[in-house]
């Protein structure tokens, strides 16, 4: 068996490894976090800044993280934020071997101010496809787990997407009316005339407009919603709470678990930016290290859609209404 | 003793009845999502659509709420978000009466979608002030509360604002810069020139953009953050995890338990609509039914100045950023 051949039993293996770590990893920022919090805590020192230890606990998780998997799977590939942050390149560095796609923290600005939407991203790719993934948001204490063919859950106890009763809903028939929709600001502010902040809002803008306004592109979307992580961005929306998630700008490891867990649930994601022909161009898979993501949620059939057919339309009327974002990166 | 001048002892025994309430009132919720919800649960009938259920939950759960209320405190007035909105009137009703203010379910659109950032929001108000809070978003089991001269608090455990290790800071020197800004894109998504839509988003920029771009507007916010929920923004800036709440919209039950637990974890309130001068005009306290409201989290003292005079130079720099919304009310 080729190192990227893995059965299912030893994925199972792997899923369960990766749960336990994503659970322990979380434990850490908590821990942290609560050194910031009055109380029992015992005081922060002069010298140790908030932000230090902020710093410190992201660099810290990750080591724990490498050091556990490099453990217990030597031969598998390791790419984590914080050390690729370091290096000289920003190349995307997955290829087909067994890999380990880690976010020792997302939604670090959540973290630092304790706003609990911060979480541990833990995902396993084989051949480039993201096949398990973990995220765990322990302030709040909601796991998100996957692996391919066992299903994604919340807590091991809740199926994803929760809304089955009496069965997974189509995309509404005139979506992205009646969706919610996630989306971020990002850290590209820059005030420059057609640059990526004024894409960003006039795309949010149309989908947000009363219906057919706006030069027919008005959405009138359900709601707008912002969280500060991309990760559980995505984990909502494989949850079913975020009917559309449209996004540039974030990295392989922002996304990775969470698009495992997404695929698993039944969720669409491809590329935010939208073809020439939105109508009628191929619909392709997100490419991992794109940084630009349209996520779908899962969806059931309707009277005359099959669920996927509700997803695409979704997707080619997101399309009709966003403007290209500008993300590049080298070797991609 | 006037009927609205309480005791302390009086307004912890309403405060131990508040919180129990509270409880109680969200635990409704999570039944009726669970409901919706895949697994042990029975399958919803045909004629029972998820919105059905959403809007008798609603009204379910203000009955339950005004029931318990009723029959512990004949005396006290209620004001309820779904029988309100039943009425004929838009009228500010709260007097200096002792009255309850409640809305059974914030966050609805969010609730609809299982996303879990929905809340019951529970006020007791004497005299206009909020003097008890109590906002119970039962999904993450996040309990926050407060009585007046007894702190605030999160699940009766830490004390807001989170962050007081070794001191609670004072907002940033280059406020809003570092700042989390909450806001909310809201219902008001009309097409007009100059309209709230455009004056929201245009705030939302200036805040968001590059320091000192747009004209000298730029604030470079740390983070822009939308919930869905007006009463957990206002916990959340109680929390300290959003230093920044603007918007224009809501209604006395969407604010004031948040109000009462911002302003006893020691945050300020005030209105979203720049006076003239917002360098020299006064800060006045938020009206309960302006439906303006621009909150600030509490801020300890730095080297030069005290907590509060941080919190008004935050309002003023914010002030000098956003637009004039328009919202109107008969009676106000």
């Amino acid at each position: 068996m080729a190192a990227n051949e893995l059965s299912q039993e030893q994925l199972d293996k792997i899923y369960t490894f990766a749960v336990d770590l994503g659970r322990k990893a979380g434990q850490l920022l908590l821990e942290s976090v609560e050194k910031r919090i009055g109380g029992g805590a015992q005081a922060i020192e002069e010298k140790d800044s908030a932000v230090d230890i902020v710093t410190q606990t992201d660099e810290d998780v990750e080591i724990f993280i490498k050091n556990a998997i490099t453990s217990e799977f030597p031969t598998h590939k390791f790419i984590g934020e914080e050390t690729y942050a370091k290096g000289q390149s920003r190349e995307y560095l997955i290829d087909e071997h067994p890999t380990w796609c880690v976010d020792p923290l997302d939604g670090t600005v959540n973290f630092t101010h304790i706003f609990p939407m911060f979480c541990v991203s833990i995902a396993f790719i084989v051949n480039h496809r993201p096949v398990i993934g973990v995220v765990y948001a322990p302030f709040q204490d909601q796991l998100f787990s996957s692996c391919v063919n066992r299903g994604a859950w919340l807590n091991d106890k809740y199926r994803l997407p929760l809304i089955r009763n009496p069965s997974i809903p189509p995309m509404p028939a005139n979506a992205p009316g009646k969706c919610v929709l996630s989306c971020e600001w990002g850290k590209d502010r820059r005030d420059i005339p057609d640059g990526n902040l004024y894409r960003k809002i006039e795309s949010f803008l149309n989908l947000a407009a009363e219906t057919g306004s706006r030069g027919g592109k008005g959405g009138m979307v359900h709601g707008v919603r912002s969280l500060g992580s991309a990760t559980l961005d995505l984990a909502y929306t494989a949850m079913g709470s975020f009917d559309i998630w449209w996004e540039g700008g974030c990295w392989e490891w922002d996304v990775a678990a969470g698009i495992a867990i997404l695929l698993e649930a039944g969720g669409l994601v491809t590329t935010a930016n939208p073809p020439e022909d939105p109508e009628t161009a191929p619909i392709p898979d997100a490419r991992l290290g794109s940084r630009l993501y349209l996520a779908i949620r899962p969806a059931g059939p309707s009277a005359t859609e099959t669920g996927r057919e509700t997803q695409e339309r979704t997707v080619r009327e997101v399309w009709k209404r966003v403007r290209k974002l500008e993300y590049e990166r080298p070797g991609a």
